[in-house]
């Protein structure tokens, strides 16, 4: 679950800058929004709000506005909702197809799709937006759209090689109800109202060419109360996601967005990876402080590793105790989800769940880890093949669904999410 | 569901004064939390926190504060809960107690449990608390316990003859998997996590006592997004809950703290009813928007009944159209919940539910209907029955699930929640 990458890049205010000026170039004044989105993000981790909204020159609210009029610019060239802040609530939803949706079809629902996202992200009511008092408030509300294998074949576009259900691991116990899907929306903002309103009118507008597969619904500590910068805890209580990619970094560029070996409409795209990975809490209450420690690699205090001090310390796998074990076990979740090749590494935008059980359970929760990577094959799949051969974590999770969409790249005011694959 | 009572009454300062005075003498200074967070809760409708907060003198953090940090007391003649302003979230749980529990046993769980709520309310671990770190943001948790008849009769108490599941209503469509339960937990924050590790703490508490029977969750708008003195919408797009009893006023304390008439062990306490009342949102969009508001008797936009211009004006159920018709249709949702008779008022305290459908289903949304009142038999029972003769809502609607329980009084720092009882 803590899923380790190498390094936590350092957000560099000139190198943000340098990039909202290219693409003010590319895209005008729309653009602004949304590198002006991820630089705040940068910046909000080191110095105050105020400064960072003089110094960034942004439209839109600063930051953690707290009474939801905050907007997350909608048109760029890459989707919102990837660089973004993580907001407090998510829904994941993956539609089918239906069999008579051909790539005509496609190309009017994505247009459909792409006006009311663009409209309901800036607090304004859907086209036939039935409850137009619910869109006011728009609350950082992003929507990313997803592609999955089956909508790519039926647009007849070329799928990059990843794009596929990911390798059977031993540790899964997937559950087909949560699996793949054609189209996938990621609709996310710091109000679960704004987020349920939304969630309906974008299914309204594709349920004549598609049916609900899944959907699935996240929480992380409200808006306000997760401070910018600061790495959520999931359910077991750990610190989740130290080592991540920083949005506005060379490394974050490359990896998330990168992907020259993608097809070329899927240029300032990237992948992205859903694992539903249900959490025993009732088994995890029989491990004791020094044992849940022992399996993660890091403090539950601070989310320091075993060897450090500090959350963002580099861990000392050299390290021995006393009696000569390494401090840092072979077998923890953070010394197997590390590489020393530092091309394997995600953006991690994970989210806890906590459903309602049925009848039969008494709980019903876990972790909606999601991964953002240019490359699925060559950055997610080796860290969780790793994860899959011995990781003391797998005690308590298991993977029980599983999806990867392509995730198109952003448009501008005039086109719509996909122009580049229809 | 937007049930409608007579009036709303207006808080009165002085009066919410006097009640803090009362209380102060009863229960010390311990009692003064509760009283201030009421005060509070009116106050803020129509003056700046800051006024609020110098005017009552009270010792918890202002209503409002997004950093988690904000405490709601939880000792007092009175459980919390009730008059608190409704956080944004919300899961109830319903536990059936084990035939080996006895009187003895249901003393020592709910000291056990009162202990940690107790803990947990003001952002202090839990006695076994396995994530410290997650309860350190109280986030105005309360936890409120209810008493089942099944709880009552083990303890050997005299039940209030309306602690008994509800008559039936053609309406209904009760699963019962969501029905009846011995003990319900309340468990309500600004903060989902902080809801979710509260929730499992007292659940390990009770679990050598119980099984669960229900768990179900609910959200509003965020904190911050929905302002106090606001009343919600649901997820019809609805003002829900616009003629409701007022914390600090006269009929509150009669209508929901009254109740001379139950059992000595429940006086400071009340009744409690909860309703899953699932909501057909894919219907509801055929009907457009003079239907909607028809249906109901107000506006969308306002809320403001058919014959008025805002959300609190008085309906004027004798004003016709120019053919005849009356303005306010006597199947409206707004004309079938209104009595004339004052008695027939409720508390309502209501969460939308947005759960993650089954595989069979596109949605599985609604509202987790909350209602506090002294008399269940002679409070909610007869609005119930109108709705259930003629409410052209119930097109839309559908009751599925359906819990009646007492919750007890508060107790002090050297007492539990259920003491008069046992």
């Amino acid at each position: 679950m803590s899923d380790e990458n190498l390094d936590r890049g350092a957000g560099s205010g000139a190198a943000a800058g340098h990039r909202l000026s290219r693409r003010h170039l590319l895209f005008g004044g729309a653009a602004a929004g949304i590198g002006a989105a991820s630089a705040v993000g940068i910046d909000l981790a080191t110095r105050p709000a105020r400064a960072a909204r003089r110094g960034a020159q942004i439209t839109a609210p600063v930051a953690g506005a707290a009474d939801g009029s905050e907007t997350v610019a909608f048109y760029g060239p890459h989707q919102a909702g990837v660089e973004t802040r993580p907001q407090a609530a998510v829904t994941l939803v993956a539609l089918d197809l239906l069999p008579e949706t051909d790539a005509g079809a496609l190309r009017r629902m994505m247009r459909v799709l792409t006006h009311d996202a663009a409209r309901l992200t800036q607090g304004q009511a859907a086209l036939a937006d039935s409850e137009p008092e619910l869109a006011v408030t728009p609350a950082r509300l992003t929507v990313t759209f997803g592609f999955g294998p089956g909508l790519v074949a039926r647009a007849g576009g070329a799928a990059p090689a990843w794009l596929r259900p990911l390798p059977a691991f031993a540790i899964d116990q997937l559950d087909d109800a949560w699996n793949g899907g054609d189209l996938l929306l990621q609709i996310a903002a710091d109000d679960p109202v704004t987020v349920a309103h939304a969630t309906r009118m974008l299914l309204k507008d594709s349920r004549s060419f598609t049916t609900v597969r899944w959907r699935q619904t996240g929480f992380r500590r409200s808006a306000g109360v997760e401070k910018p910068g600061t790495t959520m805890r999931n359910l077991f209580g750990q610190v989740d996601g130290t080592v991540n990619l920083v949005a506005g970094t060379e490394d974050f560029d490359s990896l998330v967005w990168g992907g020259a070996d993608n097809p070329a409409w899927l240029h300032g795209g990237t992948g992205f990876v859903l694992r539903r990975i249900r959490m025993n809490l009732d088994k995890w209450d029989g491990l004791d402080r020094a044992g849940r420690e022992a399996s993660v690699g890091r403090t539950l205090a601070t989310g320091a590793p075993l060897t450090g001090s500090h959350e963002t310390d580099e861990p000392d796998f050299t390290a021995t105790t006393a009696i000569g074990f390494p401090v840092i076990a072979e077998f923890s979740h953070l010394r197997r989800a590390r590489s020393e090749n530092r091309g394997e590494r995600i953006l991690r935008r994970g989210y806890n769940y906590d459903d309602t059980p049925d009848a039969s359970g008494v709980s019903n929760s876990g972790l909606l880890f999601v991964a953002f990577q240019a490359d699925v094959d060559a950055q997610f799949v080796p860290i969780q093949r790793r994860l899959d051969e011995l990781d003391l974590l797998n005690q308590w999770t298991t993977p029980i669904g599983s999806a990867v969409f392509a995730i198109a790249p952003g448009c501008g005011p005039d086109g719509y999410i996909g122009q580049t694959l229809f």
